[in-house]
């Protein structure tokens, strides 16, 4: 089990006594500090996790098959293909902490009903037609918005049209998953009559969704945002709001021709799921941010237009629906760029979803930027 | 100094040298307990506070007639006249903690700049053309706004019209000044061009009132809500989907036929102010809501409709624009019914304000209801 | 109701008109801001309360003649005599918040067992051989102890000696009265032999008297403090190593020559009650504190030693036992020094008390000192 | 990279279409939700890590041997020899989220400076002679003591003794190398004269170890308590005095005859670290706890006695300086047994650290058990 560098200053010389003891060790299972300090305990973050693009026809390509193959139902539960990081072994994580998947659903399908401790959020890049039945209220789906969804709630999709759809699901998965702290639940197979509904607007938004007003008629509100959509319309227009401001001479945005918005839980103020923050950011044409390295790890999708991140020494171009991951303290900017066929309305906009909030909660974050960034 | 009940069967009897040691007290400044303690520890909040009602006609024609009277400037700084609640010493108290007034600007009138430690805000119940300018962000004032002010923040009021506006303000300035806690300042006489601009949104708006979202240019919030006016279609959207909830048969309203909603600071979902919480209770025509009874106390302006109030054993009929004070632990329902000349939308639309925040930070509140009521 | 300042250079001309229009205010009960915001909102904390000392000598003098004349019991339930601070209305009030006493029982006799919301604490300057019992936990009281007493606990005193004994109260009487938030119950009349016992520890301190340990027994614990005594031993003890550090060139003291603890709650780090503060400050025979402004009140007694304090510009001189008030943002300074018949240990300990918590619970305290003092 | 497994009923059946796809997910770096889930989102945690007991004799000869043939220094830092879980793929971690390690220092060695950000502590079963220098202030370590150390802190350990020392280490390394959020500093290579001082109590102490009182010299604290050592002393009385309270009639005790203690930070009341909890059980010979079952990991030394305990089915018995880890959700009692050459007390002391902050302050904590248990 220990292994010993080879060739290293640092180590003891390897004579047979220390050979002896090093094997007594394996045999009561333990192993030593000073075989393993260099990778247990580096001078900072220095990962397993390693930046990568995947590109959205590939995903959208690969479920569209999986949707001819696969069914939905008990026991897979969901036609959901994850982001597996190379550097993690071979595990569906995207990074340390996050699962990100692309989830599709075929024309009428319903995913079962089923809950769990993992929070969970779904975000649209395109197409329509999907709700989510969260505690037997129906939410629409629609490109932009964005659903959080706490832990151990009731959950379900199906499509009421006649076309696929797919979208976006980012979980804790793997957090929970190496903590070893995770339960599940399954729930009943089919939904009735008044969650196959299709209202333009869920019941949680017709009570939560109002700036800065909260219903009365709720009391104590469990971790996670009771608010269960946040439609485009409102993010768009606060991004658009921030540069209108920003060129009014006032603040507004993060840094120059930078907008952005964190999705909040308007019971708390705070981040909308106890260990995701989730954001939208929109870079102007043109604008490059500046570089910021923060510890805990970042899967970005772009949700519209095209240009190119760079993660540590490294570029890539991305356009819309790519997925992409920061690992933790590696250098991140991105730069809005025309694509070669684009159409699009001249600014990237990125959601991002990041552990934040967990190492916030045990004061174990670190930020160090040149100016104010991401 | 020292006032001893006559024929109180608890006191000592009041010998000579009983009489000789009470005059010593009082030239030594001490009080005893024994002669105070029915008035000191009451078993319940027993009130110099009383309830009273103030009709909005009279205090609408006194402040008219103040606007012809008495110029608004620099000492006076405000045209403003509270409500001096009878039980408080002729002190303009509406209650131990809370400042209840009207305010009057005359057409192109400026009310000129200072801030204070004290807590406000504004609420609308008629009228529109002015304009209040915190921190120089012009924010305008219709029928039915509500406009957070937390302490220290530079302010002054224009009004951009040719007809005089009223409006109500709260403020902890009772609280404040028995603690003596406040600090006040003058600012700038006159407001520049780009102040009295009258804008549709103020700047804070245009950042913050997006349902749940918080844009990210934005770091620490102040105590205080940064969002500067809450605007009336939302607050009546959110009670009228509340009582739609209702009636579709899920929750959503407080009881029976009794919407009702707080207002926020989206920083945090807490109260807009870390010593005044505001709501507003919308009561459907017929219902009678349950009383209810909390420590602290609360003073409320009808917005719309008529109705009856109740107050320990006493009731009153209100209408649009009266005021009414609700002592501590007073038990208090609100009844929803046609006014004699009554052509509104049938339901009574309370406006509240209560220095609960300040009770509840130092657990000292308490509720008692027969059934959930306000 | 409405008093105008004469010859006021910011009050409009008191024109007949204008008098109509005061006494129409008159009649409505209302008051407008202009001819009262000087003294409702000044520049700064301007105060009715004023600074004042009485001498312990009176204290005990008087408490002992009403220990003769004035039985415990029923109705009055504590012989307590409490400061009236001259600026507050002839209110037994040592501060806007703050209630301070002395209390004195005579030898065998019971104080009956009551509760209150109000939070209350013992302190002892000198005697012993009471017994304070909360919720049926005998606790002993010697000199230098300190006891607080969350509100609604149920607790009575017992005098298990053939002396009698005086000690200091202090409550948060004046805050609950003046917000009308307070509640009172009577207990049983007499105390049964268990609670007759005079353990030399309380079963709370055998619970709770570790240094940074928690009993895992106790799990929610409610506001104020489980620990119901802390002994001097530790107290004096703290307060000397914090200036032995001091000489051996490290930090721990508040300023040269000027040590200082604060009683915490173990369970939160916090104050020990909700709304009140306590602290016990040693100032080395010849130190000068520096001075310091705050919001907030505060009331101290001299525990040891002898010296002057300066209040704003008056300077007095105390000694053991005396009590002396702080108003809100008036400069204080202490100075250790040798009184005319001094024997002690040769540094001035003062027992503080003020009302703090409250004004950092609501963002209302502000501090302002020339170099770090008090 | 896909794993299917073979005769799964929930498994849509493997055509060659569906293995072309399955390549093409792995070619992707991609991997479906429907071949994992069973491993990733198990009815309720479901371990890798397994419970397993290190026997106190093995550990402390091996580092004996340990001491004769390997130096410490810079590089290898520390003589420190970690538990390795057996179930967790030979990485030298006791669960998902705890270091904990037994480390060795020869007579008259010092360990070198360093400081990290993982959170650290010291736990003594036997010897003396230690001082670990934190920010130099050094800190005498004895049977019975705990040194909580929080990240980031410089640190240094030195022998002054002409005997070996072997204590206790936990850190949360495996959370934060998980995570990637570690740092780490060198700091000086040889100690000074001051800090090679050998005083029976550090400053920390001095400053901190007194029950409830603050030293108000020292403003916000950081993460991870100020006092950095609870002395045996108080542990050992505390619990005595939990057992003593138990049979005077009275509560104190977590179950009968089960008595423990948490390890605080004064400052906050919190855990002593913020991702670590410390607790010292005591239960008296002949008592079996009732079986409990937590979120979260722990491990457990033993300080004293001998006896046995049980997680899920399987039964060991352990006696002084033994280790064994609990894991996640598995159900875990203890019963204090006479051991065969057993001379001690008669109860069985048990030290326990655990990661129960991390999921508590994520809300993602759950306990069952039949009775009040550990």
């Amino acid at each position: 089990m220990t292994s010993v560098p080879s060739g290293s200053n640092d180590q003891p010389e390897l004579t047979p006594e220390l050979e002896e003891l090093y094997r007594n060790f394996d045999a009561e299972l333990l192993i030593p500090l000073w075989t393993e300090i260099g990778d247990l305990m580096p001078l900072q973050p220095q990962g397993r996790t390693v930046p990568h693009v995947w590109k959205w026809e590939n995903l959208v390509r690969l479920a569209d098959q999986a949707g001819h193959l696969v069914p939905v139902g008990r026991g897979g539960e969901r036609r959901a293909i994850a982001l597996a990081n190379p550097g993690l072994g071979g595990r569906p994580f995207a990074t340390p902490t996050i699962w990100a998947a692309i989830q599709y659903l075929m024309p009428g399908e319903d995913a079962p009903e089923h809950r769990h401790t993992q929070h969970a959020f779904r975000f649209i890049v395109e197409g329509s037609g999907v709700w989510t039945v969260v505690e037997r209220d129906p939410i629409p789906m629609n490109r932009g918005d964005f659903l959080p969804q706490a832990g151990w709630n009731w959950h379900a999709h199906h499509n009421a049209t006649d076309k696929p759809m797919a979208w976006i699901d980012g979980l804790d998965i793997p957090f929970q998953w190496t903590n070893e702290v995770q339960f599940f639940d399954y729930g009943r197979d089919t939904l009735t009559e008044p969650e196959h509904a299709t209202p333009p607007l869920s019941r949680s938004e017709r009570l939560w969704a109002y700036p800065g007003l909260r219903p009365l008629s709720v009391g104590n509100v469990a971790p996670g945002s009771p608010l269960l959509a946040y439609k485009w319309e409102y993010t768009d227009r606060a991004l658009a709001e921030q540069l209108a401001l920003e060129k009014e001479g006032f603040g507004g945005t993060v840094e120059h021709g930078h907008a952005a918005i964190r999705y909040t839980n308007p019971a708390t103020g705070g981040d909308v799921l106890p260990t995701l923050r989730t954001e939208l950011h929109r870079i102007v044409r043109g604008v490059e941010t500046a570089p910021v390295q923060e510890t805990g790890s970042s899967v970005f999708q772009v949700f519209d237009g095209s240009g190119t991140i760079t993660i540590g020494d490294t570029t890539w171009s991305v356009s819309r629906g790519d997925f992409f991951v920061v690992p933790s303290w590696q250098s991140f900017s991105a730069k809005s760029e025309a694509g070669a066929s684009d159409s699009d309305s001249g600014s990237l906009d990125l959601f991002r979803f990041t552990d934040a909030p967990i190492f916030e909660a045990l004061h174990l974050n670190r930020t160090q930027l040149t100016t104010r960034g991401f």
